[in-house]
């Protein structure tokens, strides 16, 4: 009888439960049952919530097909409601370790409700050998690749997860799921990309759809969004502090000495007992 | 705060909730929101439990999509182990109304515990003008009809909703996707139709994979499968009692005096309590 909430953040929804008062013997078989969208609750990944040695807590993360994550933005803004809703972490300003280092966070409070989550996401790399990407330049940025039937201009970086922009006039979802897909297998990215057509507003607003790697299309993708901000950014096409709209939500995203803050809420669909 | 169970039965999954302890204003809202995959709990339908003026209990059901409908097989079974487990009926033989009419329903228990539920879900109607079909034949069965770039062999029937039956040699998941909703929406069909792809192992096991009528392709669906019983017995393919088995799992079909009896297990994932 394990008790669990069920949370979004900008439509990536989670299955969240306390890893200090639940013995799970295995994780990822864990996360393949619950996240099932049949057969368990169902969900994008599982969010476990552990002590850490060094900071306020740790968030372990898996996807919902067991395989386990570094990080997860909108997972991570999840994981911080939970742990002050639930009186685990105490204050507005704390720290989450993860597989991808620490992760600094604040929280917008209106009296004891938490009106958005603030996270530092850290620096977006953008050597080759980080993302890490195929090519003698140094950088792969506004470079040319052939995908299925053309030429399409593409800028990869690492922001979490390997992350490739495409600037596009108009997002077209047919496109994304077309030429994504192709995009994230082709052989000059050995961990393969996430990937991201980013629309431009203006300097301040862009619409972001993005095609992850291994799970295909989704409402929303946090590090997807952040990679898009710092790209346009270090491109000059949008200034340091901009909304992004994705299908699921919008984040607020701002680049102040390199680093990436992302901030966006968090919902509590429900909470429940597992059966059995 | 209105409290919820999550089940499935044969894969096919609902959010269950006692109508008459909560009042829901809009159940068409309320299934989208709850069920919907991301920002809700997800489910295929909601079932809700209210009391009848005529006999044990009443099942209100609604698809994810906002729509309502007549009956749900798989559903109906989901109903009957919530209404058995959370004692708001305390006998193991009752009545359930449905917009489909009353059901007749046996509970097979262990102690307390329920081991399998069978319903009689009512007679399948041949005639052409109860599937409904445009012909001047009295039944459509085993006619031919031109779909995309073949002749495809059909044979449809009423079973509380509109079902075509085919028999192939061997069950093709891309050949139900590419044909199922090209049958569905042709136009011999008024009120559409489900497409229930059947592979007959020997006279008491078959195989189905069913293309949903709005949906598209399920795990399983109850009363595709007593249609293509139902179907396959009537053209002497099998006996009158038979193993029906899905992707989603599996049901025992019986038809006897022309009566379907299905016969299947009801799973509870969770309980919990719905957020705002």
């Amino acid at each position: 009888m394990i008790e669990f909430w069920k949370m979004h953040g900008a439509g990536n929804d989670f299955i969240v439960v306390d890893g200090e008062k639940y013995c799970i013997q295995d994780y990822s078989d864990f996360a393949k049952k619950v996240c099932h969208r049949h057969f368990g609750i169902g969900a994008d990944g599982l969010l476990i919530v552990k002590k850490s040695d060094k900071v306020d807590c740790k968030m372990i993360y898996y996807n919902s097909d067991g395989s386990r994550a570094k990080m997860c933005g909108n997972g991570l803004r999840c994981f911080c409601k939970f742990v002050y809703d639930k009186k685990i972490v105490n204050k507005d300003i704390f720290k989450v370790e993860t597989l991808d280092g620490i992760k600094d966070v604040k929280l917008n409070l209106n009296g004891d409700k938490i009106e958005s989550i603030k996270i530092n996401m850290g620096k977006a790399k953008f050597d080759s050998n980080c993302v890490p990407v195929k090519t003698d330049k140094n950088m792969f940025i506004n470079e040319d690749i052939f995908v299925v039937d053309k030429n399409i201009k593409i800028s990869s970086l690492l922001v979490g997860v390997p992350h490739t922009v495409v600037f596009v006039d108009k997002i077209d979802k047919e496109e994304l799921l077309k030429y994504g897909s192709e995009i994230e297998k082709n052989s000059i990215f050995p961990e393969k990309t996430n990937v991201n057509f980013v629309e431009v507003l203006d300097k301040e607003n862009i619409l972001v759809s993005t095609w992850e790697r291994g799970c295909g299309y989704t409402l929303a993708c946090g590090t997807g969004i952040c990679a898009s901000v710092a790209m346009a950014y270090y491109l000059n096409k949008t200034s340091n502090k901009v909304k992004a709209i994705s299908e699921g939500g919008e984040l607020l995203i701002e680049i102040i000495d390199d680093y990436i803050y992302m901030q966006g809420s968090a919902v509590k669909i429900c909470q429940g007992i597992l059966e059995g």
